[in-house]
């Protein structure tokens, strides 16, 4: 399945004890239509308040409906702010997380002076002035295989620090300032750490030539700090 | 006052018994502000769950703040969906609806198969492929002066139904489509009932030229059916 969602009144994708996850409604969703308990598997998670334009999963089910009725049936059962996009019978050893070759994340900037609210669900409004050509230029510092220990937000548990981002790029769209990320995988609050960092770079209060040394050093507190999660977007997921 | 708003939650601009407007917001902001009561003038009116990126108000007091505090002072008695984006102060003759010269709604529609959340607030999501050179041209027939009764919503009570179209186009943005109006002025629904009749042009169940029979007929129940509202957004004021 591939899944958009406006994750504004959600915990995240996980399940968690503390309120609404979407991983539990598309669960419920999938229990509904099949009859069945069904446990989704995700190509990874979203924090709390992030957005999906598309969330990948797989399941196993012993039920046999036409792949047209998953996606049409799930969306009766789901909530407005979820909706499945696309359904399709995939090979038994692919794996929506194992098998992904890449991610697109897209982060969303305003900066205004004055509060939004046509843009507020799904931008960070910063009310200070970015240099973007200055954003850009940084952001080719984090383009290549590095340790992102530096760009990891505390309570993860992964294997390596090492990942791979293949290009960072800036996109401007009337006042919005949309920033791209295509990489391997991604840490915990990395893109929102590196979208902290290369804003303090916009205002002028950090150097471009920082980055470097802040990937060496894998030092969290020289970083800056985690952007907002409603500007973020995961875009789609590459197989 | 300029003032953004998201729609959504509201029962239209003007003050009504059945819920909250966004003038009751504005003026209970104004009186928490100046310590007096104060009554606004708005350029005009939207509907329940209409949008507007620069509606323009004006109003009287006797009280001399900075003009400065009126942003900053009004935005933090507002809601999070309401926002005064620039204020200042105006000639005695200035009337925010007697003084415009001219308004720009957009509508945004997205032609979709399936419900995509992340555009659900801002736009009309139709399950239908649209025919975008059929609508342009069409809408051409509503440029000029003409008498807009069949494009009229019901209970509306106004001296003439004459208005002036000075331009209508269409903008695609990844796979939104806006409908850009300006106008000298419109009627109640006006902009949704014309939407509603180029959707019925761009699927093909009526012909571009049944557009100046309409307008020469008069007759409402000949024209589309009126748009949802989520869609339609007050983009700017012009004086």
């Amino acid at each position: 399945l591939t899944i958009e969602y406006d994750g504004t009144d959600y915990v995240g994708w996980q399940i968690q004890p503390n309120g609404s996850s979407i991983q539990e409604m598309v669960e419920h969703a999938l229990a509904r239509l099949l009859g069945e308990s069904v446990r989704v598997h995700s190509s990874g998670r979203t924090d709390a308040g992030v957005h999906a334009r598309g969330m990948v999963v797989h399941f196993h089910t012993g039920r046999t409906l036409p792949i047209r009725a998953y996606q049409k049936g799930l969306n009766h059962f789901l909530p407005d702010d979820i909706s499945v996009v696309t359904a399709d019978t995939v090979a038994s050893q692919f794996h929506a997380r194992f098998s992904a070759k890449g991610k697109w994340y897209r982060y969303t900037l305003l900066p205004t002076a004055v509060s939004r609210p046509l843009c507020a669900r799904y931008s960070w409004q910063l009310d200070e002035s970015l240099d973007v050509e200055k954003m850009r230029l940084a952001a080719q510092y984090f383009v290549g295989e590095h340790d992102f220990s530096a760009f990891r937000g505390a309570g993860s548990d992964t294997r390596t620090t090492v990942r791979r981002i293949e290009s960072c790029s800036f996109e401007m769209q009337d006042e919005l300032i949309h920033f791209d990320v295509h990489g391997s995988g991604f840490l915990k609050n990395m893109i929102r750490i590196m979208v902290g960092t290369l804003v303090e770079i916009g205002t002028g209060r950090r150097s471009a030539a920082s980055i470097p040394d802040l990937l060496s050093s894998g030092n969290r507190s020289e970083a800056g700090k985690t952007a907002p999660p409603q500007g973020l977007c995961l875009m789609e997921v590459y197989y």
